[in-house]
């Protein structure tokens, strides 16, 4: 239940912005792309769970891909769960990401690293949190890692 | 038509592995995930394109997921096409993303940055190509990047 390294991309300025203002702040007239604007800050991420407690080296078991605008989908399990979670929490994943306090797991050192990048309502994201365990992972108090 | 930051989180041994090697390999059997195991390696990435020349701090004006296993899919406008440049010159992107050659484009200074990140074939990835200006990035070789 060690965090290993836990980078947050997001800046808490940009907590407050919703969907429109983000776009309308952006800039963005002079680089319209091809398939026309969007009502909806981008938000597109990669949720992943790496053998070890390398995230960027080590071996990818599992990856899926999650968008929560304009409704929950991707190759995600549960989109509409984590993007409930995700919306309600990031950019600080902890409180979803950690093990259940009454999780029954033992002590063993065998770690996952589950990460969350790409793009938060946008703003870059980069989340890490490494597991002692799969029982820790599979015990975590959201669905969002539960991949 | 600058490349101001390229980092490519694939390393070169990851390139001659099919799906199936690699998951044979990954010493996944402790780590199986609830949704049960795949037969292909996880590829799962979100391609944006940012105002500016900071991929990691700028205004993310675009963000799409992409797949590509079992078949092509995501938010990407082309999955197909785009998984196609992919699978043919992963994970040196440059091919895919340069202007093409006989692009009319004026030499104004407007930066955009496109990234690709997430995993790829069971490997994380991480790629990034800055543009002089928007008619650079319409005019890329590829399809990967004009989302």
């Amino acid at each position: 239940m060690r965090s290993v390294t836990r980078t947050l991309g997001l800046s808490s300025a940009a907590m407050g912005l919703t969907a429109l203002t983000a776009l309308a702040g952006s800039g963005a007239a002079g680089a319209a792309p091809a398939g026309g604007e969007s009502l909806y800050a981008p938000s597109a991420l990669v949720l992943s769970v790496t053998d070890g407690e390398d995230a960027v080296g080590g071996t990818v078991l599992r990856a899926v891909t999650l968008v929560c605008a304009p409704r929950p989908g991707g190759t995600h399990p549960d989109p509409e769960a984590a993007c409930a979670e995700l919306q309600a929490h990031a950019p600080d994943l902890d409180a979803l990401a950690e093990p259940r306090p009454d999780a029954a797991c033992t002590r063993e050192w065998s770690p996952l690293t589950v990460t969350a990048e790409g793009v938060w309502q946008g703003r870059r994201m980069s989340y890490s949190y490494t597991y002692a365990n799969p029982c820790a992972l599979w015990n975590s108090t959201g669905a969002a890692f539960t991949i």
